[in-house]
Order: structure tokens, then sequence, then C-alpha cells
């Protein structure tokens, strides 16, 4: 496989940080993001270190794509969302602040307003496993 | 083809209203924003009409995809964009205005937020296409 040293979501991959995992196969996995928008916010990644929509081969990114939609699947029908945000961002100039490609999955609420980044929280790992393991069993 | 009466998009796919074409192959395409975030404000969508992520076929959303990494790359080299946000919004609660499923592919600058939807200003074809005929030649 292809790590790279530092990056974050390669450990994550590796096992060798921890994360409340979604779902997994030999090149695609879904965690719960430690920040999240909204409870239930997923992060989708290939396994295989790739910075961008522009260095990632277009098999794979669809691959990524195919994933997500379960994930928005599971995620609606596990905490009863009424919309679904897929954000996929790339470099400093789009807010990318993790440089391993990575497709947000927001679970959105009508009335409700997307949260800015400021107001983000950090959960610890007991909160965001109750939560995975409800949409686990939807996917 | 899967066409809805009332559709803005399939209206635009039928070649019934106007836009600014960047690509087009037999399932997909991808044409510029009338409202965009900024210049080079892409749309890329499946021919077929298809509300959003929930109910699109997964081959057909990884081919959605890999058009929007092509308009990604072809954006970035035309406009000389620091970064791409891809967004894919699903449902009223998460800001969808047009319900036949479509994937921004928006330009971003290094400093430069991203506009609110109040911001926007509808911009005429003739400008339109100007900015696309840049873009399709780096496609």
């Amino acid at each position: 496989m292809k790590f790279e040293d530092n990056c974050i979501f390669c450990k994550i991959v590796q096992k060798q940080a921890a994360s409340s995992v979604i779902y997994e196969d030999s090149s695609v996995m879904a965690f719960l993001d430690i920040r999240p928008a909204n409870e239930g916010h997923t992060l989708v990644i290939p396994k295989d270190h790739y910075e961008g929509i522009l260095d990632i081969p277009s098999e794979l990114l669809g691959k990524v794509h195919k994933v997500a939609k379960n994930v928005a699947n599971a995620v609606k029908l596990a905490l009863n969302a009424d919309g679904i945000s897929v954000i996929q961002q790339n470099g400093r100039a789009a807010n990318q602040e993790v440089f391993h490609l990575h497709v947000h999955v927001i679970p959105r609420y009508n009335g409700q307003k997307m949260k800015s980044t400021k107001e983000l929280q950090t959960m610890d790992y007991a909160q965001l496993d109750v939560i995975a393991n409800k949409i686990k069993v939807c996917i």
C-alpha cells in the first residue's frame, strides 16, 4: 500500500491511530470525524495516500464515492437525517486540513445551519463508538 | 433516457434550456453554474434524472465523480486556482435547490472565503461562454 509518514489518516488505515470505523474494504475506509459538524459526520477515504482529487486515480475516486453513497444511506437511516452534505476539499485555499483525500458525509436537519469550523468540538472515542455502532447496523 | 417534467437540468440535458457546456458524454454533462461562487464554478450532473445520492445508481455516481475530477483539473489549470471545493448537497436541509443530482466543482483562492448564497449574482451566457471556452481547452 501507499502510505505517507506523518499522515494521521495513513496511521488510522494502518491501525496505528484510533478511529471509530463505519466501513472498511481492501481499498476504502470510512470512520467518524472526531470534530463532527453533526453527530454521524463520517469521513470516507482511499486507504492509499493521495492528497486530493487531482492526484487520485479515477477508478479509486469512483470507489470512494460509491462507499460515500452507502454511508450516506446508513447515516440518514440511523440518525433520521433530513438531508446529507457531501463535501471534498482540495488545498489550503479550500480549507483542506488533512492532506489525505477525504469525503465528508454530513447528516443535515431542517432549519439547522452548518456549523463553522470554530464551533466544532472534539468528541472522545467512547462517544463516537456508540454512534458508529448505530450507523454500522444500517450499512 | 430518464427525464422529469419541470426539471431545469433535464431541460439543459435535452437542449431545451441554455447552458455553457464544459463537457458531455452519453451519461454525464458538465456546465457552468449561472450563479457562480467563483468564475469557473461548474456543475457536473448525470443526464438521467436522479434526485440525489440516495437514488442514483452507484456506477453512475462513480462516473459523475470521475468527470468531476477531470473538470477540477481543467478548472485549476485554466483559472490558476489554488484549491478546489467539491460539494454535493442532498435535500432542502442541505440547501439543495435543484432536485437533480449535481456536483459543484468550485475554484478556490488563497485568502478568499466561500461566498454565501446571498452574495451570488447571476451571470449572462455571453460572459459564461468566455469562461467555458477557457476551461474546455484544458479538459
